[in-house]
């Protein structure tokens, strides 16, 4: 196997939303209510205002191509980007450049779990509505528009437990698998996920309609108290460490003893912590057997559970790969993040790649790892549309020869955006 | 080498400091002023007194020899417990009915990092004096009446800059190289450590004296929002897995560019999060070049930093131990926790032996790992008192036949206890 053989199926990369996300999907009488987007002048950023509020970020860290030097965390306007960031044609050409045959994308504006959207809403039934415009717009528009080319994931309405139930529902049955929840939602103002009158029913449904969770680094941040004068840094180190807090959270709130077959994907928690995490997990539950703690009302270890029900997910991993046999090598999955600062793009096959040789990943492994385990997690056929040949790092990266994936400036982009404007 | 070969220095333990500690301590107009053991009745549980309150906990967690099912963590009072974690002789039979050479104790009625004490100040200049009183009972009784068996640690006023200033040069010139200080200050009140004003001085003192820095888990937990129902549990689980949070702050308040020669031992905070700590910083360093992050004055990485100032610390940690290159060799050392729950007393030489044999550690990673490491990073030298060969696990055991190691109740050691008062 060679570099070029690879076949990459990412599980985490954000779309930055077109402003014309809205017009197919909202039903007619609701046109105008839909959230609309605001563009900036030269110098000023696009929002998004809905119900008379700007609402979320246009393009949070959307930094591909940008010289190192000029990322920031500040919210920057379309005109700055580069247009694979909400085009939607020159996304999947940017996918073929950097030989992904693959992606699940997270919203942008919507927040990566809805919450923003949640966050300002006025009137619930509007925002259900909305919910599910933005979800059709995924599903039929992205992923419908470019078969085989990206795993639908939906957002829910977060304030409302029949109301995810019902869209879990509907979703479902429109052949979406995954849905975004915030990793800890008592830090956002919603219940635990202990609370069985809210959280299980959409629990109950996703696991009867094999519907994976996802769960996105970032939403936990702010469970944790940070010194007075923290810097951005901080929050990027740290964020994927909080993982094994939410993991901890799910595991010891009995969702997989209520739950044996719910899946949960850990979305750019990395996995470098799993195996630290189950150690001492497993020895928990014998050593201080006096809690009385049950995960599982089957006879099953920590680690066992974690093997049943939850995918671990990396961008860059060095130790955890070393140690990927004791996370469990059916667990762990490949994410590009594109196109964001932690993304490899466009140079993720090398990078991936590198690392998998370094930890001496055999073929079977780093199948398992750079699509086997996504697809099967999710239930997506990756070679429905497209013959696995032409699914490969060469086979896409032959198709894209014409793109550019050279450095480029924020002025360089603008200086072009209103050109063409 | 044989498991009976091993020569095991563990840098956390806990002594339940005894009631007579200060008698020999405070100076004499000051004695009636130390802080006073009050025992309870046969049902009542012991407490400590000082500045007219309870401060502190007796015993808490120490549940060596109970069984499993008899564990808690609420405080606990000497008539329960195993004498060992009491009796200073009892305590080193103990220790070589395990095996154990030497052993780094953190107070328990104190707070591991004096900050019980400091809690209950009303007086801070008595508090000083108390402090110091404190330190001269573990550096000249526990320490200094046992040759060889205990590295020296000693508590700060962490209330008071200069305070702690002095006391650093106080315990340094009796030989004491560990100072005990809170992993989080900014969580239990006290100004970060990016607080020049404030803890510049004193890293300075323990950067010139050879003084290492430890910082024991349990500290920051109050730092994490958790869940509304949230279970003791939860504590458990992610204690360790909060040093990552620890180790971030410190390394970006700076403290490394200031001190480079500072020593910081993260006291039971594991070591399987390591190499995803630093595959991660390592990493951010480059990539997020634009936030103009410098952790060190030297053209270091933080890998290297970490080798350079930090030592990691564990009890049981398979996954760690398995990626120890990536970590650092030189960095991990091991730890005993006795007699707390965690502890694998008293059968640590089987569990850290079988460990180290299944990730296939060399005859010279072992003993980097069990003893060398500690008594590099804390400037002991383990053969000063006792030759090397009577120092190894079979030559401490050979004198302990006589130590009874089996399961005992809390009822049964109460008994006793009573009997003999």
């Amino acid at each position: 196997m060679h570099l070029d053989d690879l076949i990459l199926v990412s599980i985490d990369d954000h779309i930055i939303e077109p402003a014309d996300m809205f017009e197919r999907h909202m039903p007619v009488r609701f046109k105008d209510d839909a959230p609309k987007y605001v563009r900036g002048g030269p110098d000023g950023v696009d929002h998004w205002e809905y119900q008379g509020q700007q609402t979320g970020n246009v393009g949070l860290n959307a930094v591909a191509s940008w010289p190192h030097q000029e990322w920031d965390f500040d919210p920057v306007g379309q005109s700055e980007m580069r247009p694979g960031c909400y085009d939607l044609e020159l996304r999947v050409k940017d996918m073929d450049a950097n030989g992904v045959l693959a992606s699940m994308c997270f919203p942008t504006f919507a927040g990566f779990n809805g919450m923003s959207l949640a966050r300002s809403t006025v009137d619930e039934d509007l925002t259900k509505i909305v919910v599910s415009a933005y979800n059709d717009w995924h599903i039929d528009e992205l992923a419908g528009e470019h078969p085989g080319r990206f795993l639908p994931l939906a957002i829910l309405p977060v304030f409302d437990s029949p109301g995810m139930v019902a869209e879990v529902k509907r979703v479902a049955a429109k052949g979406c698998h995954a849905v975004s929840l915030p990793e800890a939602p008592y830090g956002v103002g919603l219940p635990a996920f202990d609370d069985d009158g809210y959280w299980n029913p959409v629990f109950k449904a996703c696991e009867d309609l094999d519907v994976a969770v996802c769960l996105h680094i970032g939403g936990s941040f702010g469970l944790i108290q940070r010194p007075p004068n923290f810097m951005i840094d901080n929050l990027i180190i740290l964020a994927p460490q909080l993982s094994a807090i939410v993991a901890t959270d799910l595991i010891l709130a009995g969702t997989f003893r209520k739950f044996p077959r719910l899946k949960v994907a850990l979305s750019e928690g990395g996995i470098g912590w799993i195996g630290f995490f189950l150690d001492r997990l497993d020895r928990h539950v014998w050593n201080h057997s006096w809690t009385g703690l049950k995960i599982a009302d089957e006879d099953i270890t920590p680690s066992e559970l974690w093997r049943r029900n939850f995918l671990g997910c990396f961008i860059t991993d060095p130790s955890g790969l070393a140690v990927r046999e004791r996370i469990g090598i059916d667990t762990i999955a490949w994410e590009c993040d594109y196109p964001h600062s932690d993304s490899t793009w466009p140079r993720s096959p090398e990078t991936v790649w590198d690392e998998l040789q370094r930890v001496g990943a055999s073929d079977e492994d780093i199948h398992k790892i750079t699509w086997q385990n996504a697809c099967r997690f999710f239930s997506f056929d990756p070679f429905q549309h497209r013959s696995q040949e032409r699914s490969t790092v060469a086979g896409l990266r032959a198709t894209a020869t014409d793109v550019d994936v050279s450095e480029t400036s924020r002025q360089t982009y603008k200086e072009r955006y209103f050109a063409n404007a």
